[in-house]
Protein backbone atom coordinates (compact mmCIF):
# COMPACT_ATOMS: atom_id res chain seq x y z
CA UNK A 1 0.00 0.00 0.00
CA UNK A 2 1.32 3.25 -0.77
CA UNK A 3 2.87 5.84 2.04
CA UNK A 4 1.67 9.61 2.23
CA UNK A 5 4.64 11.75 0.65
CA UNK A 6 4.53 15.92 2.06
CA UNK A 7 7.32 17.73 0.78
CA UNK A 8 9.02 20.21 3.41
CA UNK A 9 11.67 22.93 2.55
CA UNK A 10 13.82 23.95 5.40
CA UNK A 11 13.22 27.55 5.79
CA UNK A 12 15.51 30.30 8.38
CA UNK A 13 12.98 29.59 11.14
CA UNK A 14 13.75 25.87 11.06
CA UNK A 15 17.33 26.06 11.82
CA UNK A 16 19.16 27.01 14.91
CA UNK A 17 22.83 28.40 15.26
CA UNK A 18 24.48 25.18 15.34
CA UNK A 19 23.54 25.30 11.69
CA UNK A 20 21.00 22.50 11.01
CA UNK A 21 16.91 21.84 11.76
CA UNK A 22 16.09 22.30 15.41
CA UNK A 23 15.02 18.87 16.38
CA UNK A 24 11.98 19.61 17.84
CA UNK A 25 10.71 21.15 14.64
CA UNK A 26 10.84 17.57 13.29
CA UNK A 27 7.67 17.48 15.24
CA UNK A 28 6.08 19.80 13.29
CA UNK A 29 6.80 17.94 10.13
CA UNK A 30 5.28 15.18 11.07
CA UNK A 31 2.30 16.89 12.78
CA UNK A 32 1.77 18.82 9.05
CA UNK A 33 2.06 15.28 7.42
CA UNK A 34 -0.84 14.13 9.61
CA UNK A 35 -2.49 16.53 9.44
CA UNK A 36 -2.59 16.42 5.32
CA UNK A 37 -3.08 12.70 5.51
CA UNK A 38 -6.00 13.16 7.11
CA UNK A 39 -7.76 16.15 5.87
CA UNK A 40 -7.17 19.64 7.51
CA UNK A 41 -10.42 20.76 5.91
CA UNK A 42 -12.01 17.15 7.59
CA UNK A 43 -10.08 17.62 10.84
CA UNK A 44 -11.45 21.37 11.40
CA UNK A 45 -14.77 20.57 10.68
CA UNK A 46 -14.65 17.40 13.11
CA UNK A 47 -13.06 19.81 15.89
CA UNK A 48 -15.94 22.19 14.95
CA UNK A 49 -19.12 19.78 14.35
CA UNK A 50 -18.40 16.78 17.06
CA UNK A 51 -15.67 18.45 19.23
CA UNK A 52 -13.28 15.59 18.27
CA UNK A 53 -9.59 15.78 17.72
CA UNK A 54 -6.20 13.66 18.15
CA UNK A 55 -3.46 13.96 20.89
CA UNK A 56 -0.27 12.79 20.97
CA UNK A 57 0.50 10.13 23.75
CA UNK A 58 3.35 8.63 22.87
CA UNK A 59 6.79 9.45 20.37
CA UNK A 60 9.50 7.50 19.59
CA UNK A 61 12.33 9.37 17.46
CA UNK A 62 15.15 8.87 16.25
CA UNK A 63 17.78 11.34 14.60
CA UNK A 64 20.59 9.77 11.76
CA UNK A 65 21.96 12.85 9.53
CA UNK A 66 20.66 16.83 10.07
CA UNK A 67 19.26 18.47 7.31
CA UNK A 68 19.82 22.13 6.83
CA UNK A 69 18.74 25.29 5.58
CA UNK A 70 17.57 25.54 2.39
CA UNK A 71 16.89 21.61 2.04
CA UNK A 72 14.03 20.24 -0.03
CA UNK A 73 13.11 17.12 2.11
CA UNK A 74 9.69 14.65 1.90
CA UNK A 75 7.54 13.14 5.04
CA UNK A 76 6.75 10.04 4.32
CA UNK A 77 3.50 8.32 6.83
CA UNK A 78 1.86 5.10 7.27
CA UNK A 79 -0.34 4.74 9.94
CA UNK A 80 -2.22 2.05 11.51
CA UNK A 81 -5.11 1.10 14.46
CA UNK A 82 -3.54 -0.65 17.25
CA UNK A 83 -7.40 0.01 18.95
CA UNK A 84 -10.50 1.47 18.96
CA UNK A 85 -8.75 4.41 20.43
CA UNK A 86 -5.95 4.81 19.05
CA UNK A 87 -3.46 5.46 15.83
CA UNK A 88 -0.17 4.33 15.48
CA UNK A 89 2.01 6.83 12.71
CA UNK A 90 5.26 5.38 11.45
CA UNK A 91 6.62 8.88 9.86
CA UNK A 92 10.31 9.53 8.53
CA UNK A 93 11.95 12.17 6.85
CA UNK A 94 13.80 12.12 3.65
CA UNK A 95 16.40 14.09 1.46
CA UNK A 96 17.46 13.41 -1.87
CA UNK A 97 18.63 10.12 -2.87
CA UNK A 98 20.17 9.25 0.50
CA UNK A 99 19.71 5.52 0.66
CA UNK A 100 18.31 6.01 4.51
CA UNK A 101 15.70 8.28 6.18
CA UNK A 102 17.34 11.49 8.55
CA UNK A 103 15.12 10.80 11.13
CA UNK A 104 12.41 8.41 11.65
CA UNK A 105 9.73 8.60 14.25
CA UNK A 106 6.40 6.24 15.71
CA UNK A 107 3.80 8.27 17.08
CA UNK A 108 0.90 7.57 18.93
CA UNK A 109 -2.36 9.20 18.93
CA UNK A 110 -5.71 8.95 20.90
CA UNK A 111 -9.06 10.29 19.40
CA UNK A 112 -10.16 12.85 22.34
CA UNK A 113 -13.24 15.31 22.54
CA UNK A 114 -12.91 19.15 24.21
CA UNK A 115 -12.34 18.04 27.52
CA UNK A 116 -9.87 15.64 26.75
CA UNK A 117 -11.62 12.17 27.48
CA UNK A 118 -11.30 9.23 25.16
CA UNK A 119 -13.15 8.45 22.13
CA UNK A 120 -13.59 6.08 19.69
CA UNK A 121 -12.31 7.00 16.26
CA UNK A 122 -14.59 8.35 13.71
CA UNK A 123 -15.01 5.90 10.49
CA UNK A 124 -13.78 8.49 8.67
CA UNK A 125 -10.84 9.00 9.83
CA UNK A 126 -10.25 5.11 10.13
CA UNK A 127 -11.08 4.95 6.42
CA UNK A 128 -7.88 7.25 5.69
CA UNK A 129 -5.83 5.47 8.58
CA UNK A 130 -6.29 2.16 6.22
CA UNK A 131 -5.40 3.83 3.36
CA UNK A 132 -1.52 4.29 4.55
CA UNK A 133 -1.79 0.93 5.77
CA UNK A 134 1.89 -0.23 5.46
CA UNK A 135 2.04 -3.23 3.51
CA UNK A 136 1.20 -6.60 5.03
CA UNK A 137 4.16 -8.60 5.66
CA UNK A 138 2.95 -12.27 4.73
CA UNK B 1 7.57 56.54 36.89
CA UNK B 2 9.16 52.66 36.41
CA UNK B 3 9.37 50.22 33.56
CA UNK B 4 8.93 46.66 33.70
CA UNK B 5 11.61 44.80 33.40
CA UNK B 6 11.78 40.88 32.57
CA UNK B 7 15.05 38.87 32.22
CA UNK B 8 15.16 36.70 28.97
CA UNK B 9 17.96 33.88 28.40
CA UNK B 10 19.05 32.79 24.49
CA UNK B 11 18.32 29.37 24.20
CA UNK B 12 19.26 27.36 21.16
CA UNK B 13 16.03 27.46 20.22
CA UNK B 14 15.68 31.06 20.09
CA UNK B 15 18.54 31.06 17.51
CA UNK B 16 18.56 30.70 13.40
CA UNK B 17 21.86 29.25 11.24
CA UNK B 18 22.46 32.80 10.77
CA UNK B 19 23.95 32.79 14.50
CA UNK B 20 21.41 35.63 15.66
CA UNK B 21 17.97 35.17 17.32
CA UNK B 22 15.22 34.65 14.50
CA UNK B 23 13.82 37.94 14.25
CA UNK B 24 10.20 37.03 15.46
CA UNK B 25 11.28 35.78 18.51
CA UNK B 26 11.60 39.28 20.20
CA UNK B 27 7.85 38.91 19.48
CA UNK B 28 7.64 36.52 21.52
CA UNK B 29 9.89 38.13 24.27
CA UNK B 30 7.66 41.44 23.98
CA UNK B 31 4.58 39.11 24.20
CA UNK B 32 5.85 37.49 27.38
CA UNK B 33 6.69 40.90 29.11
CA UNK B 34 3.41 42.12 29.24
CA UNK B 35 2.01 38.74 29.98
CA UNK B 36 4.00 39.47 33.09
CA UNK B 37 3.10 43.08 33.46
CA UNK B 38 -0.72 42.40 33.02
CA UNK B 39 -0.33 39.21 35.42
CA UNK B 40 -0.60 35.87 33.39
CA UNK B 41 -2.63 34.19 36.31
CA UNK B 42 -5.12 37.61 36.00
CA UNK B 43 -4.72 37.36 31.75
CA UNK B 44 -6.07 33.61 32.22
CA UNK B 45 -8.99 34.21 34.80
CA UNK B 46 -10.02 37.08 32.27
CA UNK B 47 -10.15 34.96 29.48
CA UNK B 48 -12.27 32.52 31.63
CA UNK B 49 -14.45 34.21 33.43
CA UNK B 50 -15.06 37.35 31.58
CA UNK B 51 -14.09 36.17 28.22
CA UNK B 52 -11.70 38.87 27.73
CA UNK B 53 -8.05 39.15 26.18
CA UNK B 54 -6.23 40.85 24.04
CA UNK B 55 -5.03 41.14 20.68
CA UNK B 56 -2.15 42.61 18.72
CA UNK B 57 -3.20 44.85 16.15
CA UNK B 58 -0.71 47.45 15.51
CA UNK B 59 3.25 46.78 15.48
CA UNK B 60 6.56 49.13 14.78
CA UNK B 61 9.42 47.33 15.30
CA UNK B 62 13.40 48.54 14.69
CA UNK B 63 16.57 46.15 15.02
CA UNK B 64 19.78 47.67 15.85
CA UNK B 65 21.96 44.85 16.70
CA UNK B 66 21.57 41.02 17.17
CA UNK B 67 21.40 39.21 20.46
CA UNK B 68 23.47 35.68 20.40
CA UNK B 69 23.16 32.30 22.02
CA UNK B 70 23.44 32.53 25.93
CA UNK B 71 23.03 36.12 25.89
CA UNK B 72 21.34 37.72 28.94
CA UNK B 73 18.68 39.76 28.14
CA UNK B 74 16.43 42.26 29.67
CA UNK B 75 12.88 43.48 28.15
CA UNK B 76 12.27 46.88 29.17
CA UNK B 77 7.65 47.87 29.00
CA UNK B 78 5.96 51.28 29.40
CA UNK B 79 2.59 50.95 28.84
CA UNK B 80 -0.84 53.70 28.42
CA UNK B 81 -3.86 53.41 27.30
CA UNK B 82 -4.81 55.70 23.77
CA UNK B 83 -8.33 55.00 24.00
CA UNK B 84 -10.82 52.60 26.14
CA UNK B 85 -10.37 49.86 23.70
CA UNK B 86 -6.97 50.23 23.21
CA UNK B 87 -3.87 49.78 24.91
CA UNK B 88 0.04 50.76 23.75
CA UNK B 89 3.43 49.22 25.03
CA UNK B 90 6.76 50.92 24.19
CA UNK B 91 9.23 47.94 24.53
CA UNK B 92 12.75 47.21 24.28
CA UNK B 93 15.54 44.73 25.26
CA UNK B 94 18.94 45.59 26.28
CA UNK B 95 22.24 43.69 26.66
CA UNK B 96 24.68 44.40 29.45
CA UNK B 97 25.96 47.57 29.21
CA UNK B 98 25.07 48.24 26.10
CA UNK B 99 23.59 51.89 26.06
CA UNK B 100 20.95 51.52 23.43
CA UNK B 101 18.71 48.71 23.10
CA UNK B 102 19.62 46.26 20.55
CA UNK B 103 15.42 46.11 19.59
CA UNK B 104 12.75 48.46 19.76
CA UNK B 105 8.88 48.61 19.33
CA UNK B 106 5.54 50.15 19.47
CA UNK B 107 2.72 47.69 20.05
CA UNK B 108 -0.64 48.36 20.32
CA UNK B 109 -3.29 46.02 21.26
CA UNK B 110 -6.96 45.80 21.59
CA UNK B 111 -9.55 44.69 23.74
CA UNK B 112 -11.61 41.88 22.55
CA UNK B 113 -14.09 39.09 23.68
CA UNK B 114 -14.23 35.83 22.54
CA UNK B 115 -15.74 36.17 19.12
CA UNK B 116 -13.22 39.07 18.56
CA UNK B 117 -15.43 42.50 19.01
CA UNK B 118 -14.22 45.24 20.64
CA UNK B 119 -14.64 45.63 24.38
CA UNK B 120 -13.79 48.09 27.17
CA UNK B 121 -10.62 47.87 28.57
CA UNK B 122 -11.25 46.48 32.32
CA UNK B 123 -10.54 48.48 35.16
CA UNK B 124 -8.11 45.76 36.60
CA UNK B 125 -5.86 46.39 33.76
CA UNK B 126 -6.17 49.79 33.50
CA UNK B 127 -4.96 50.07 37.15
CA UNK B 128 -1.85 48.29 36.15
CA UNK B 129 -1.00 50.06 32.70
CA UNK B 130 -0.86 52.90 34.61
CA UNK B 131 1.76 52.25 36.93
CA UNK B 132 4.10 51.61 33.79
CA UNK B 133 3.33 54.85 32.31
CA UNK B 134 6.23 56.86 30.72
CA UNK B 135 7.10 59.85 33.01
CA UNK B 136 5.21 62.67 31.84
CA UNK B 137 6.95 65.10 29.93
CA UNK B 138 6.56 68.19 31.51
CA UNK C 1 4.30 44.75 -12.61
CA UNK C 2 3.08 41.38 -10.79
CA UNK C 3 3.47 40.53 -6.74
CA UNK C 4 4.55 37.29 -5.76
CA UNK C 5 1.99 34.99 -4.50
CA UNK C 6 3.29 31.99 -1.92
CA UNK C 7 0.27 29.80 -0.60
CA UNK C 8 0.33 29.18 3.66
CA UNK C 9 -2.00 26.76 5.26
CA UNK C 10 -2.44 27.28 9.15
CA UNK C 11 -1.91 24.79 11.27
CA UNK C 12 -2.26 23.78 14.72
CA UNK C 13 1.39 24.97 15.30
CA UNK C 14 0.84 28.35 13.50
CA UNK C 15 -2.32 29.04 16.22
CA UNK C 16 -2.61 29.59 20.00
CA UNK C 17 -5.43 28.60 22.87
CA UNK C 18 -7.49 32.35 21.86
CA UNK C 19 -7.98 29.65 18.63
CA UNK C 20 -5.94 32.17 16.08
CA UNK C 21 -2.97 32.14 14.83
CA UNK C 22 -0.08 33.73 16.97
CA UNK C 23 0.95 37.19 15.90
CA UNK C 24 4.59 36.50 15.81
CA UNK C 25 3.80 33.46 13.06
CA UNK C 26 2.74 36.21 10.59
CA UNK C 27 6.68 36.91 10.39
CA UNK C 28 7.62 33.72 9.79
CA UNK C 29 4.68 33.30 6.50
CA UNK C 30 6.15 37.00 5.40
CA UNK C 31 9.66 35.46 5.83
CA UNK C 32 9.20 32.53 3.93
CA UNK C 33 7.58 34.46 1.07
CA UNK C 34 11.19 36.57 0.77
CA UNK C 35 12.94 32.98 0.89
CA UNK C 36 11.03 31.53 -2.39
CA UNK C 37 11.34 35.48 -3.95
CA UNK C 38 14.87 35.43 -4.02
CA UNK C 39 15.09 31.56 -4.54
CA UNK C 40 16.05 29.38 -1.82
CA UNK C 41 18.95 27.98 -3.41
CA UNK C 42 20.46 31.02 -4.72
CA UNK C 43 20.07 32.47 -1.03
CA UNK C 44 21.68 29.40 0.63
CA UNK C 45 24.73 29.58 -2.23
CA UNK C 46 24.65 33.14 -1.61
CA UNK C 47 25.29 32.55 2.40
CA UNK C 48 28.06 29.59 1.75
CA UNK C 49 29.69 31.06 -1.04
CA UNK C 50 29.64 34.81 -0.28
CA UNK C 51 28.98 34.91 3.28
CA UNK C 52 26.16 37.34 2.34
CA UNK C 53 22.52 37.34 3.85
CA UNK C 54 20.16 39.36 4.51
CA UNK C 55 18.53 40.68 8.21
CA UNK C 56 15.38 42.44 9.13
CA UNK C 57 16.07 46.19 10.35
CA UNK C 58 12.31 47.52 10.53
CA UNK C 59 8.71 46.10 10.56
CA UNK C 60 5.57 47.54 10.36
CA UNK C 61 2.67 45.57 10.52
CA UNK C 62 -1.37 45.35 11.18
CA UNK C 63 -3.22 43.37 11.78
CA UNK C 64 -7.26 43.27 10.99
CA UNK C 65 -8.81 40.11 10.93
CA UNK C 66 -7.33 37.13 12.44
CA UNK C 67 -6.89 33.45 10.54
CA UNK C 68 -7.52 30.30 11.83
CA UNK C 69 -6.72 26.43 11.89
CA UNK C 70 -7.41 24.77 8.02
CA UNK C 71 -7.04 28.71 6.30
CA UNK C 72 -6.00 28.55 3.18
CA UNK C 73 -3.88 32.04 2.66
CA UNK C 74 -1.83 33.70 0.41
CA UNK C 75 1.14 35.90 1.05
CA UNK C 76 1.06 38.58 -1.52
CA UNK C 77 4.53 40.47 -1.74
CA UNK C 78 6.01 43.61 -3.86
CA UNK C 79 9.51 44.50 -2.98
CA UNK C 80 11.83 47.81 -4.04
CA UNK C 81 15.06 49.17 -2.94
CA UNK C 82 15.11 52.08 -0.99
CA UNK C 83 19.41 52.10 -1.46
CA UNK C 84 22.21 50.14 -2.60
CA UNK C 85 21.85 48.45 0.86
CA UNK C 86 18.47 48.30 1.84
CA UNK C 87 15.46 46.34 0.36
CA UNK C 88 12.25 46.98 1.31
CA UNK C 89 8.56 44.27 1.68
CA UNK C 90 5.42 45.25 1.06
CA UNK C 91 3.88 42.12 2.17
CA UNK C 92 0.21 41.22 2.93
CA UNK C 93 -1.66 37.88 3.64
CA UNK C 94 -4.98 37.13 1.99
CA UNK C 95 -8.19 34.91 2.45
CA UNK C 96 -10.51 33.92 -0.09
CA UNK C 97 -12.03 36.47 -1.35
CA UNK C 98 -11.88 38.42 1.31
CA UNK C 99 -11.66 42.38 -0.12
CA UNK C 100 -9.00 43.47 2.09
CA UNK C 101 -5.52 41.64 3.55
CA UNK C 102 -5.81 40.08 6.88
CA UNK C 103 -2.32 41.69 7.88
CA UNK C 104 -0.26 44.03 5.95
CA UNK C 105 3.65 44.90 6.50
CA UNK C 106 6.13 46.34 5.14
CA UNK C 107 9.45 45.09 6.13
CA UNK C 108 13.50 46.70 5.63
CA UNK C 109 15.95 44.46 5.41
CA UNK C 110 19.64 45.16 5.06
CA UNK C 111 22.52 42.92 2.87
CA UNK C 112 25.07 41.86 5.60
CA UNK C 113 27.89 39.81 5.90
CA UNK C 114 28.87 37.08 8.25
CA UNK C 115 30.41 39.80 10.32
CA UNK C 116 26.94 41.89 10.34
CA UNK C 117 28.88 44.84 8.58
CA UNK C 118 26.55 46.23 5.69
CA UNK C 119 27.34 45.49 2.22
CA UNK C 120 26.02 46.26 -1.68
CA UNK C 121 22.84 44.01 -2.42
CA UNK C 122 24.34 41.63 -5.07
CA UNK C 123 23.02 42.28 -9.02
CA UNK C 124 21.52 38.47 -8.98
CA UNK C 125 19.43 39.81 -5.85
CA UNK C 126 18.54 43.58 -7.35
CA UNK C 127 17.52 41.87 -10.73
CA UNK C 128 14.59 39.36 -8.77
CA UNK C 129 13.93 42.57 -6.49
CA UNK C 130 12.95 44.61 -9.30
CA UNK C 131 10.49 41.85 -10.75
CA UNK C 132 8.08 42.30 -8.17
CA UNK C 133 8.29 46.07 -7.84
CA UNK C 134 4.79 47.80 -7.65
CA UNK C 135 3.46 48.99 -10.56
CA UNK C 136 4.59 53.14 -10.80
CA UNK C 137 1.71 55.06 -10.03
CA UNK C 138 2.00 57.66 -12.77
CA UNK D 1 21.45 12.94 44.12
CA UNK D 2 19.43 15.78 43.50
CA UNK D 3 17.70 16.20 40.33
CA UNK D 4 17.82 19.26 38.42
CA UNK D 5 14.82 21.35 38.59
CA UNK D 6 13.62 24.39 36.22
CA UNK D 7 10.55 26.19 36.04
CA UNK D 8 8.61 27.08 33.52
CA UNK D 9 5.82 28.91 33.02
CA UNK D 10 3.34 28.23 29.68
CA UNK D 11 3.06 31.84 27.97
CA UNK D 12 0.14 32.12 24.82
CA UNK D 13 3.01 30.79 22.50
CA UNK D 14 3.38 27.59 23.39
CA UNK D 15 -0.61 26.73 23.21
CA UNK D 16 -2.73 25.61 20.21
CA UNK D 17 -6.15 26.36 19.61
CA UNK D 18 -7.09 23.20 20.91
CA UNK D 19 -6.22 24.86 24.37
CA UNK D 20 -3.29 23.01 25.55
CA UNK D 21 0.36 23.11 25.05
CA UNK D 22 1.84 21.85 21.52
CA UNK D 23 3.60 18.61 22.01
CA UNK D 24 6.44 19.40 20.38
CA UNK D 25 7.25 22.58 22.57
CA UNK D 26 7.91 20.22 25.79
CA UNK D 27 11.01 19.40 23.96
CA UNK D 28 11.92 22.86 23.63
CA UNK D 29 10.97 22.52 27.42
CA UNK D 30 13.67 19.78 27.84
CA UNK D 31 16.09 21.67 25.59
CA UNK D 32 16.01 24.95 28.08
CA UNK D 33 16.39 22.66 31.23
CA UNK D 34 19.94 20.49 29.72
CA UNK D 35 21.04 24.15 28.96
CA UNK D 36 20.56 25.34 32.66
CA UNK D 37 22.30 22.12 33.71
CA UNK D 38 25.18 22.44 31.78
CA UNK D 39 25.30 25.68 32.14
CA UNK D 40 24.38 28.16 28.98
CA UNK D 41 27.60 30.08 29.11
CA UNK D 42 29.74 27.11 29.48
CA UNK D 43 27.87 25.81 26.12
CA UNK D 44 28.36 28.87 24.53
CA UNK D 45 32.25 28.59 25.56
CA UNK D 46 32.77 24.93 24.72
CA UNK D 47 31.20 25.72 21.12
CA UNK D 48 33.29 28.82 20.34
CA UNK D 49 36.60 27.77 21.59
CA UNK D 50 36.75 23.90 21.53
CA UNK D 51 33.95 23.51 18.29
CA UNK D 52 31.77 21.08 20.73
CA UNK D 53 28.36 20.70 20.88
CA UNK D 54 25.84 18.25 22.12
CA UNK D 55 22.83 16.58 19.07
CA UNK D 56 20.09 14.71 19.80
CA UNK D 57 19.78 11.37 18.54
CA UNK D 58 16.98 9.29 20.12
CA UNK D 59 13.99 10.50 21.87
CA UNK D 60 11.22 8.64 23.72
CA UNK D 61 8.34 10.32 25.07
CA UNK D 62 4.66 10.07 26.61
CA UNK D 63 2.34 12.09 27.38
CA UNK D 64 -0.23 11.57 30.35
CA UNK D 65 -1.86 14.46 30.40
CA UNK D 66 -1.81 18.72 28.90
CA UNK D 67 -0.64 21.60 30.38
CA UNK D 68 -2.81 24.45 29.97
CA UNK D 69 -1.54 28.46 29.58
CA UNK D 70 -0.56 30.07 32.69
CA UNK D 71 0.34 26.29 34.58
CA UNK D 72 3.24 26.91 36.33
CA UNK D 73 5.38 23.92 35.75
CA UNK D 74 8.76 22.36 36.66
CA UNK D 75 11.26 20.45 34.85
CA UNK D 76 13.04 17.96 36.89
CA UNK D 77 16.19 15.90 34.91
CA UNK D 78 18.32 13.48 35.38
CA UNK D 79 21.38 12.55 33.62
CA UNK D 80 24.16 9.91 33.02
CA UNK D 81 26.41 8.43 30.08
CA UNK D 82 25.90 5.18 28.40
CA UNK D 83 29.38 5.52 26.95
CA UNK D 84 32.09 8.40 26.37
CA UNK D 85 30.10 9.59 23.21
CA UNK D 86 26.76 9.34 24.72
CA UNK D 87 24.82 11.06 27.33
CA UNK D 88 20.95 9.93 28.59
CA UNK D 89 18.52 12.71 30.28
CA UNK D 90 15.56 11.71 31.95
CA UNK D 91 13.10 14.39 32.28
CA UNK D 92 9.70 14.95 33.11
CA UNK D 93 7.39 17.50 33.43
CA UNK D 94 5.26 18.75 36.87
CA UNK D 95 2.41 20.95 37.89
CA UNK D 96 1.41 21.37 40.92
CA UNK D 97 0.99 19.05 44.02
CA UNK D 98 0.12 16.31 40.47
CA UNK D 99 1.31 12.96 42.24
CA UNK D 100 2.50 11.76 38.46
CA UNK D 101 4.53 13.89 35.57
CA UNK D 102 2.34 15.51 32.73
CA UNK D 103 5.02 14.52 30.79
CA UNK D 104 8.05 12.48 30.81
CA UNK D 105 10.58 11.49 28.21
CA UNK D 106 14.46 9.96 27.83
CA UNK D 107 16.41 11.92 25.77
CA UNK D 108 19.68 10.49 24.41
CA UNK D 109 22.65 13.20 23.00
CA UNK D 110 25.67 13.00 21.63
CA UNK D 111 28.91 15.27 21.37
CA UNK D 112 30.25 16.06 18.34
CA UNK D 113 32.25 18.75 16.93
CA UNK D 114 31.24 21.33 14.16
CA UNK D 115 31.03 18.69 11.09
CA UNK D 116 28.71 16.64 13.40
CA UNK D 117 31.37 13.81 13.76
CA UNK D 118 31.18 12.08 17.35
CA UNK D 119 33.84 13.48 19.72
CA UNK D 120 34.41 12.23 23.74
CA UNK D 121 31.93 14.17 26.36
CA UNK D 122 34.28 16.70 27.78
CA UNK D 123 35.62 16.18 31.36
CA UNK D 124 33.91 19.29 32.55
CA UNK D 125 30.66 18.43 31.20
CA UNK D 126 31.12 14.57 32.88
CA UNK D 127 31.26 16.23 36.09
CA UNK D 128 28.16 17.96 35.66
CA UNK D 129 26.35 14.81 34.65
CA UNK D 130 27.52 12.92 37.10
CA UNK D 131 25.77 15.14 39.72
CA UNK D 132 22.77 14.69 38.63
CA UNK D 133 22.87 10.86 38.11
CA UNK D 134 20.16 9.30 39.57
CA UNK D 135 19.68 7.55 42.69
CA UNK D 136 22.09 4.21 42.45
CA UNK D 137 19.32 1.41 42.81
CA UNK D 138 21.76 -1.36 44.72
Amino acid sequence: MPAHHLPIIVYYEDTDFSGVVYHANYLKYFERSREHMLGIQALARLYKEDGLGFVVYKIEMTFRRPAVHADELVVRSFSWTESPLRIVFDQSVWRGEDPKPLVKAQIELACVNRQGHPKLIPGSVLKIIEQFSPAPIA
